[in-house]
């Protein structure tokens, strides 16, 4: 298995990630940018989530304010309940959060929601001191993750969202209304989040401002198991962690067996699966995992983790949470809206449940990169085995030699193809130099342009991955990759 | 010509855009929503920026981070000089903008700039006060557009960026670098940007978090004139405004006059109109407008805004500045690092100069959706004439009458194409009504099932804008909407 270390080589050296306002000595820790490499797969990936899950589902997708008013959080619990428990040192004031210290010196493995006074008493029965200076710590805090914003000339307090999903719940019942919903309504939502973490680290997967795909399906309580869309999924197979192994088990069964408590759970858990296999994560290396109650978030009755294995062990991509009723009844009960709705299909009044998908984007491209990663020593050659429909380049047009007449036609073929895909004209080192450059950064395919091009208006297609070389006709090359566009 | 709230009652009913956090009293002012309508073409906008622009002209996007450190705003002149003036009441504490009281209340047409002691001598000149208590102003004050954010527990200052650009300008020297750069080199983002208005209004117009499509092209300064590609567009058409008339020229004319300065300014406004000419806004209505020294922003030095002509007057679409070489040479001058670049054409070695598009995404949208209504009175039906490639859904699917035979038919073209494409189910209502519903969001096709559909797999297509009929083979329906994706 590839390093951390050398994915984050690849990812500075060749544009797929790197520090934000790195030239800069106040640059603040968990800010990432997206290089011209990563941004193209970031983009592909929410392609891919709006092709395989939005439009397959009919869900409808909404692009809602990042900051939003303090209400929003008093209802949803944010401004209370979103914090960890931080220490500080008494005299060099250094900070630490309070149970990753713990786990570190003593293995001690607390909630994040543990008590102040518990992490005191933890601090003393071990004799634990500040790390830095050697003093005692002053009184357990607890430090909201929430970025606060002052709006105005009067200063009115709001906050930047640390979950999309908010702006999901308190729109609801006017995209409801518009879109002449029925139940199961699922909304989607693709942005920015932010969480004023502690300890960010390990670039993408531990950030203060991240992506995330977040889907809350509403429905009514009385009808979980009225899904007639479970049909299409019902053989598909999860990986569920059931502590002492991992069984390979089909929607159908994980249900029959009460792993899954209903259908419509089991439904969208599939469509999770389904959706991960085609951004070229090794499934075998997934599980489902149920949460403990001391592990879930605050506002989750049901909670699974959809967990991918990588060279820093387990890692969450997906929280998949039954929220029940929680946000539309705190919402409700702050902003004073009525939040009942009639269920068109059975006519009861329901204040809708809701069950979540929230993706975390930036951790499943570092886990797409890590598993596509391939270093094959025979042909001295490093590649990333990226799906056609996720790489940032779809292909090198090569002309084989610099020579005027080949380039005049590679850079035809290039001028035509360009508006319709992410393709790159490359005409400068040695074919097998320029082959390894784009090898190293996921493209699929290399076309070269030779002197039999002049002739019969043909060009080599190279395949990544086998190093297969074929011949194709200029004309041919359209169709070829629109098909490649889609899994 | 259609009304402001026209467009805005079609908004809020269809779904393209309501106000944010709107349940609660609290919610600021100047943060929106897209709904699923307005979501969708935004989305397909951003597509078409990048077809037009980013992949024609071959340059690369990145996506960074939207809270920067301090010194980031501190080099790029933002924290000394992105502010309004503002007065407030001694009072009430009510808070103006200081340049716009004045022109509301005298029509004076102070620039934003203006001195704070200027304003005072102003507002004592014409004895203005409080217009709420009456009470005369305290001194004039800039207020700091910019929203602070603080960082962990040592809450360090960090800020939103106020425009996407800086993070090219950070990046710059790393990008040029991984991806071999040459002059000119453009670099391209999509994101959302934030400015703490005083006074935001207009939904769409004037936001406090808005989306920019931003490029910023690096270029040597020396070789402005050196632009193979200006060939392609010498011929485009733009509008200028000359002061007395608004004109048409071509690039190459405009060119010859001196009204643009060089072939690099003129090559990227002719992509830009050529781009705008694509997204339906009637070009008749727009003008490149060169601004004056005291319209310029601070970093500036030759500046126009493309501008498009809307029943609120000018709006302001796309800034584009020639910046010279103040951002690169502030930022070395903060950061400490070294930007000058070897151009490896001309072998000389030069700080590269900037000129950027910056394009707000918002108020294309709204102009898109202006130009494009329609009050069809002789057929008693309001249209969207979006074009295909932006319209919210491509097609309805309906079966012509409530029939189970004819339902599954309808069904199943639906499922075949909805994952390719943003596609509707509607079986409810009288047709009639079912295209009145699809015509007003914009939907350009309406596919139509009925019984002769049973006989020879032929459905009627339906044009929006002609309400034309045709029939069309199913098997027929994935190539004829393929087509309509793109220009």
């Amino acid at each position: 298995m590839v390093s951390y270390d050398r994915i984050m080589k690849l990812s500075l050296e060749r544009g797929f990630y790197f520090p934000s306002s790195e030239i800069y000595s106040d640059s603040p820790a968990g800010f990432w940018e997206y290089g011209p490499n990563g941004n193209n797969v970031k983009n592909k990936f929410i392609d891919l989530w709006r092709r395989e899950l939005v439009r397959r589902d009919d869900m409808v997708e909404i692009d809602g304010s990042q900051i939003m008013s303090r209400n929003v959080f008093v209802a949803s619990g944010h401004i209370d309940n979103f914090s960890d428990p931080v220490i500080a040192c008494s005299k060099c004031k250094s900070v630490f959060r309070a149970d990753k210290f713990i786990l570190e010196k003593e293995g001690i493995d607390v909630p994040e929601r543990i008590p102040n006074d518990e992490v005191d008493k933890i601090l003393n029965q071990y004799n634990l001191n500040c790390p830095k200076c050697h003093s005692a710590f002053q009184k357990t805090e607890r430090f909201n993750m929430m970025f606060k914003v002052e709006i105005g000339p009067n200063h009115d307090e709001a906050y930047l969202r640390p979950e999309t999903c908010q702006a999901i719940f308190v729109d609801f019942m006017r995209i409801f209304k518009i879109m002449r919903g029925k139940f199961p309504f699922p909304i989607a939502q693709v942005g920015k989040s932010f969480r004023n973490e502690i300890a960010p680290r390990q670039s993408l997967l531990r950030l203060r401002e991240f992506y995330q795909a977040e889907i809350e399906v509403f429905c009514n309580p009385s009808q979980l198991d009225v899904i007639p869309q479970f049909d299409e999924i019902q053989e598909t197979t999860l990986n569920i962690d059931e502590g002492t192994q991992i069984s390979k088990l089909t929607a159908k069964e994980a249900l029959e067996r009460k792993i899954i408590p209903n259908k419509l759970i089991a439904y969208y858990l599939a469509l999770l699966y389904e959706f991960y296999e085609k951004t070229g994560i090794d499934m075998n290396q997934t599980r489902l995992r149920k949460l403990s109650d001391q592990e879930k978030a605050f506002y989750a009755t049901i909670a699974f983790d959809f967990e991918v294995k990588t060279n820093l062990g387990w890692l969450e991509l997906v929280a998949c949470n039954y929220r029940s009723n929680y946000d539309l009844s705190q919402h409700s009960k702050i902003s004073k809206e009525k939040m009942e709705i009639m269920d068109p299909v059975t006519n009861e009044k329901v204040l809708p449940h809701v069950f979540e998908l929230s993706l975390g984007i930036d951790r499943s491209i570092y886990s797409i990169l890590e598993h596509s990663f391939v270093e094959d020593h025979e042909n001295n050659r490093v590649l990333l085995k990226l799906k056609p429909y996720l790489a940032p380049i779809l292909a090198g047009i090569l002309p084989l030699v610099k020579k005027p007449e080949l380039e005049e036609i590679a850079k035809n073929i290039y001028f035509s193809l360009k508006k319709d895909f992410d393709i790159y004209y490359d005409g400068s080192g040695s074919i097998g130099r320029r082959y390894r450059r784009l090898e190293e950064i996921g493209v699929p395919f290399a076309i070269t342009v030779d002197y039999d091009t002049l002739q019969d208006h043909s060009v080599t297609i190279r395949y990544r991955d086998t190093m297969e070389q074929k011949r194709m006709q200029i004309k041919e090359l359209t169709s070829f990759f629109e098909k490649t566009k889609k899994p």
